[in-house]
């Protein structure tokens, strides 16, 4: 890209600045948003090596799970997307040709989700690096925030666990031959699909906790129950995707504790009355994984489960 | 630093969650933001190497800068700031003493300007990198945008131009010897200061346009500007500050055209009607430069400007 100038045009050609919520777009000191509204406000980095490798990611795939990530926090809230910043840090060596298919991509998703990009900055580096606040609104019935739940409650999830993570480690061990070999999961580790419908249908539900699982149900679920409750979960192999039971099998591995480790799930974990499960359990995807109990601590088909899901400090494989 | 867990608890300790304007703080999918008034945005990248230097920078500079220039996109709106996001690469080399100081300093920026940290993300990265979202709320009479200036409005600026850049240079030429040697210039670099209140005074005082001067005069105004307009600027060389024109000496660069070119000055530039100067000019810090003409181009002290400031693509120094 040879100049600053050059590489804002093409924003701006991918990028419409027009939309209901926006009183002033980008090319000012800040962007206005239309504010009778409570807005929720999430933040997420996507960086070389550390989130994505350019040897299996197209530019069409990293401009596309930069912005789906974020998408999937405000989903979680139950909310419905509607304007994100982007600051991206670009090494030189990329040529216009990738910008194109980046932001091309990044806006067809941005499209189909009615969000305006509303601002951002752009600096040289040697890693490239997309970091994204993004903003959403609340439904008639506001935001669904994590946990609130309480024993008996229903567990449940949207989306696959482990999925994604399968396709991480296939694409690391077989390169490009893992598109072939285990397409699903190839697909859920590039193009995580963000789940804003099945969110707002969720919080019309009524469900009481909602939470977008990132870091693997092991390490999540706790986050989402707090201090003071448990879980019994009952995860059954037939219900596991043929990729992750393949991948474990390989790679020897009980392709249960597989799936709750995950990573980048980007599925929804969610909680319910069991007096109000009618409504939920017709949302699109539903799948009952357990119930929450009064005693701390996860049962998995009866069984204490000790695993964790990964912590962005101690990690050393790409996730 | 050595978990995440560890680091999110430090952030924890420094920053308060409780706010006016937050319903729902850190800690979930997304925060809550109240929305009974429009909100201006903006999203400013702070990286190791490219904007700041370990060298000269102490953890509490960078804390501090890092903060202190979002919060002047929000001062050049003549708005309030409220809450802003973080997202942190940190380099595994830094350890606990660093983050302290790095996030009191910010924390106390944050209590002055009663800003609440709304959320944010973590990762591990070879370089320090601070990727801020700010936000903030207009006062009685909105926001000032960039232009909307005409033929005989008067130019003015709030705070020195080029001292920051003079600041940057001599602690690249001379090291730590540079914060004797040209003691305002070197904190005019690492402390700017947000000029929150002049804003919302200016906002008040009803000036026409509003800008943050980041990349030098040179080539903000004409942004400010825009392609239908010119400047008469007047700058006399007494009116800058001595380490400006000692330092210019030195390098035997003419002081006027180094102020021009500045870069980082985080001053402000307005345009205000020659009708309505009376209350502008009484803001403190008020100097006018020159006049919006007819004819496009920038003419100073009688002679067209042919100058410019940096392009975050082409330039090759640190700034």
């Amino acid at each position: 890209m040879k100049s600053e100038q050059t590489f804002l045009e093409l924003i701006d050609s991918f990028f419409p600045c027009d939309h209901d919520f926006i009183k002033l777009g980008r090319g000012d000191d800040c962007a206005v948003l239309t504010g009778n509204k409570d807005l929720c406000v999430s933040s997420d980095l996507f960086i070389e090596d550390i989130h994505f490798r350019q040897a299996y990611f197209s530019p069409e795939d990293i401009g596309y799970k930069a912005l789906a990530v974020n998408i999937s926090d405000i989903a979680a809230m139950g909310a419905k997307p509607i304007a994100f910043t982007m600051n991206i840090v670009a090494p030189p060596t990329l040529k216009n040709d990738f910008w194109k298919d980046f932001f091309k991509s990044m806006a067809i998703l941005a499209k189909q989700n009615d969000i305006v990009l509303a601002g951002g900055d752009l600096s040289r580096g040697d890693k490239l690096m997309i970091s994204i606040t993004i903003f959403g609104i609340g439904g008639s019935t506001g935001f669904i925030t994590r946990g609130n739940c309480h024993t008996g409650d229903i567990l449940f999830t949207i989306g696959d666990l482990g999925l994604a993570r399968t396709g991480l480690l296939a694409l690391e061990k077989y390169g490009e031959k893992a598109r072939t070999l285990f397409p699903a999961a190839v697909m859920a580790h590039l193009r995580p699909k963000p789940k804003v419908l099945i969110g707002t249908l969720l919080n019309a539900a009524g469900v009481k906790g909602l939470m977008d699982i990132s870091d693997g149900l092991a390490q999540d679920l706790p986050r989402f129950l707090g201090a003071d409750s448990g879980a019994e979960l009952e995860i059954k192999e037939d219900s596991l995707n043929n990729d992750i039971k393949k991948f474990s099998e390989i790679i020897q591995h009980d392709p249960i504790s597989f799936t709750l480790i995950g990573g980048e799930d980007y599925a929804l974990l969610g909680a319910v009355s069991p007096f109000e499960l009618g409504k939920a359990e017709s949302v699109p995807g539903f799948s009952r994984i357990g119930t929450v109990t009064k005693a701390p601590g996860i049962i998995v088909n009866g069984n204490p489960f000790t695993g964790s899901g990964f912590d962005h400090f101690t990690k050393t494989e790409t996730s």
